[in-house]
């Protein structure tokens, strides 16, 4: 298991949500054309040798694994390359989660066609990947960050693709474990799905934080 | 909510497989390059520069909307655009699930950077997402297709990124709904992660299949 913890200051990780951002920004938008596009088969194989072109001159400088934390001197802990909030990850939407120290958040974001399960519908999947992300935030704001212990997922009906909106809140904290409940909204506000989930506080991540002598108050 | 339904001949269908879904592997691998690269600044600038030309260029002939669903003549329902298991879509990792008649699902397959939680593992919303798709798969193998109801996870530890396997299978099926079980394993075998989910097929689907006379065993 590969991964990096880097030590950033504010305006290093500023440079990099505005440079590696717009890169990440600009892949997915190619991933949104690939996914739709119905240009001929001779113009595709030119785009992909290009694309695989542009692939090689990436990576001649690149970390060796996974993308890990950058921890900054101000104490945020941010997950770039996390898989529904990173900037830096093209799988994110991604999505900017918005907190109150209370342990609620909340955020609205568009899901296309790269989130699709069911015909013109968001993946009930991916509805659980946003949900547990939002969960795990608002745990963390109200002062009990955690890993998901477990996860429960009710789907009321389906979401459409498009503009979708989704808020968490502590229910209670006990001990180590914090209760958080969450819900997925379509475009009019209705719920289209109702979670609830236990998270945990690891010991790795305990021994991480008194390393940096810091308790994040989020993961961002 | 705009998307397709498209009748293609089993040669339609795997002419796009190889250069569609070649097209999407390539920018998976540009997705995996813009997160980890270190390359400077200016370089950054001149890929991302180079992506927009080729996104404009795929954006010249496109399907308005979602991918939504492929129909061949054989019955069978190909959801390329699928956030799991869609060849054309470069945010699926993607999965190719095995199924059997009795309604079992299994498949092994490699969770890159891209699909990062706490440093160097799995996010838990990723395991959802996977979970949640091959035991759909799994209900729709044995008989019994359906859209997630609900979907109940417990996380029994980490999953380390990089090679997984997971496994689904039927438990009972009552009426309309079908109650599935799943396993999320890391590289030596060991369970991490554990769901149950209860799918049900909903009317809109029910007389899609009526229509085109046929019932799909499986959604791939």
């Amino acid at each position: 298991m590969d991964y990096t913890v880097v030590e950033m200051t504010v305006e290093e990780l500023e440079d990099e949500r505005v440079v590696f951002g717009g890169l990440a920004e600009s892949v997915r938008e190619l991933a949104d054309a690939s996914l739709r596009t119905t240009v001929p088969a001779e113009v595709v194989a030119e785009v992909q040798t290009e694309i695989e072109r542009l692939t090689a001159r990436l990576r001649k400088e690149q970390i060796p694994g996974a993308f890990g934390v950058s921890m900054s001197s101000q104490g945020t802990v941010r997950g770039h390359g996390n898989a529904v909030v990173g900037l830096r990850n093209p799988v994110a939407p991604p999505l900017k989660i918005e907190h109150s120290d209370e342990g609620r958040a909340w955020s609205s974001f568009r899901l296309g066609p790269l989130y699709e399960g069911p015909p013109g519908m968001v993946h009930g999947g991916v509805a659980a990947l946003v949900l547990d992300q939002i969960l795990g935030e608002a745990a963390a704001a109200g002062g009990s960050p955690g890993m998901t212990g477990t996860l429960q997922l009710r789907y009321v009906q389906g979401t459409p693709l498009g503009e979708c909106s989704a808020e968490a809140w502590i229910d209670r904290v006990e001990g180590a474990k914090t209760f958080a409940k969450a819900e997925l909204r379509r475009s009019d506000g209705e719920t289209t799905v109702q979670a609830e989930g236990i998270f945990i506080l690891p010991r790795w991540a305990r021994e991480a934080m008194d390393e940096h002598h810091q308790r994040p108050t989020r993961f961002e």
